[in-house]
């Protein structure tokens, strides 16, 4: 049966992202993704029992890996990948061999912007990676390379080039991003309003990074986009996401690379449990005082001139700044570093010893 | 003849805000405000001509002052207020005696909502006045103090309390706020977006000021709204908002006061013309270069607690940093000086010799 050439018109980026998607479940809310998801890639990552069969609905691209190919394709380095937390989607940035990734939670589905309309999330994403930030000057009228907007008076001519984009963070309608305390307090507030924005988050500011609906140029930031030790043995959960988006925009910020908030939406269908997630966060409520103020004044050496080397001098800092705070993040540090060195494991581009072993994921085209 | 309750509701901060208006020409556009602005005092600097007359609608509560009152009240410091310019504007920030400062372009009228609703943008400012800012930290889901939203996940709790508001900055619809050389290139374009929201400039970023419609909390920061150098005799002019809104930014970070920018919208109904704002501008363009990364590196001393203490603090930087680049910023960082004499003469609590002249401008309630 023919099909509609309109219909499969090739999506931006098509053969040069990935989605990357953590799930302890069937897939079936992919079907409400597939005009906007089923040309690309998806790498699945599978949390928890490995021996459990995950539903992917037909048609879609991907590969599935669970723990016993983690453990298999990291060896001893497959500890610095969290087990029962969804920090394990980092494994698939570091298994992607494309330059954009786009990663989204199963419980995500697609919002509609006020007139009505399906909003195509991973389109805006792309705009937004494709367009540079404003990272050394504010723009009142938000994103000064968005269609009918510019630099408005009073902005230097000189920083009009921007930075290159390396990250764009994406926001939720309904079911708002809060924390279990807030959970708990407001339980049916719901996120109704559409901010029609997209915002870079100047340098020198930190913020919070939900790792719901990001998406992220891997070749300028991927090895800072790790998600920590969280969940099964770890005395913390909830902050993979917070732990990447902090180390991430300190690093971003020494190396000129644009951050980026707003625009697009997703509909976000499922509050988690406040209860369940008040034991998870409740350390990190009180590490992320002492944290925060760690990321905020901490300086990276002139020397660090890529990813790897900003992210190895960080995890040094965290080691002796943090570590006082709790023996926790000395085993962070130390899984930080791990990290880096499975990340150039898989990624060296003379061995890539990851790619003889991809074949035994699986894998479905 | 009786009027019904509801519509002479008294507004909020009625008797706490000064609305100050610059202008060269009858205030027809007062008309459009009248539901809005009708309740409170405005305070209008006449530019230009002095026996030019200007008229006011019947019904508003005003103060008018022109050259010969401005020369008449400062004596010699009245060198520092421009002349031919709107940065005349901030000789009303000094006169006021209240706590709050409303200002509006005289060719600004009201906007509407996307639901066709007319925007109240004083209420607006007011709410973003009498509400913190956050300053120190991002909240990627917009204000947390307006109704229906709140700080997300991974905000510091200690944070929470936010700073006091100091600044208010609206933004445009119909005509955006652009420079002359992007005028020149943009005839048509036009700002149709009504993004809904309202940002924290965070603290350690600059951004472009615009005075069409901006208000400020004058107890906090007002002694900063110093609109500079402009217009006759100087060699530029289209910078008074820039300038203050750089001072002032400097001194809010350094005291922990709070900037917000976005809602309120005004109608901004006619494009000045480009050729003549080139003019205006041209060593703006310039020198902005300069001024931008010192005001981005300047640093104040601990001792200085207050706002004049600050602003004399910067004049003298302004003086020695900036007058390397042209004579006209050690012109510039003498009026400053001058500016916070005639804010201190006018505002003094024990002399108040403003108030003894003050009955000779034109007044009408």
């Amino acid at each position: 049966m023919a099909t509609a050439p309109s219909a499969k018109l090739t999506p931006l980026l098509k053969d040069e992202l990935d989605i990357v998607i953590p799930t302890i479940r069937n897939l079936d809310f992919l079907e409400m993704w597939r005009p906007f998801f089923e040309q690309y890639h998806l790498i699945i990552v599978q949390d928890g029992d490995p021996s459990k069969k995950i539903r992917v609905p037909d048609g879609f691209d991907y590969q599935l890996y669970n723990r016993n190919d983690v453990n298999r394709i990291l060896g001893p380095k497959a500890s610095c990948i969290s087990f029962k937390d969804s920090a394990c989607r980092c494994f698939g940035y570091l298994v992607s061999k494309k330059k954009y990734i786009f990663t989204i939670d199963d419980d995500c589905f697609v919002a509609k912007d006020p007139s009505g309309k399906e909003i195509n999330a991973l389109e805006q994403h792309i705009k937004n990676l494709l367009t540079p930030s404003t990272t050394h000057f504010f723009n009142t009228l938000y994103d000064p390379y968005r269609e009918g907007a510019d630099f408005v008076r009073g902005y230097p001519f000189s920083l009009r080039e921007g930075a290159p984009t390396a990250v764009s963070h994406g926001l939720w309608l309904n079911i708002p991003d809060y924390d279990a305390p807030t959970q708990l307090v407001k339980p049916l507030e719901r996120n109704t309003r559409y901010v029609d924005a997209v915002m870079t988050v100047p340098k020198g500011t930190l913020f919070p990074m939900c790792g719901m609906n990001l998406a992220f140029d891997r070749e300028l930031i991927g090895p800072a986009m790790y998600f920590g030790l969280m969940g099964d043995g770890q005395p913390i959960g909830r902050y993979d996401d917070m732990w990447a988006g902090w180390c991430m925009k300190v690093i971003c910020d020494h190396l000129g690379l644009g951050v980026k908030t707003g625009l697009p939406y997703i509909w976000h269908s499922k509050a988690s449990n406040p209860f369940v997630n008040l034991k998870k966060e409740y350390k990190g409520i009180f590490w992320q005082e002492k944290a925060i103020p760690f990321f905020q004044s901490v300086s990276l050496p002139k020397e660090c001139s890529s990813v790897e080397k900003c992210y190895l001098a960080l995890a040094g800092e965290v080691k002796s700044k943090l570590g006082e705070v709790d023996p926790y993040f000395i085993k962070l540090a130390d899984a930080m570093v791990t990290w880096i060195e499975a990340w150039n494991m898989v990624n060296s581009p003379g061995e890539k010893p990851a790619m003889t072993s991809l074949p035994n994921a699986t894998s479905k085209k």
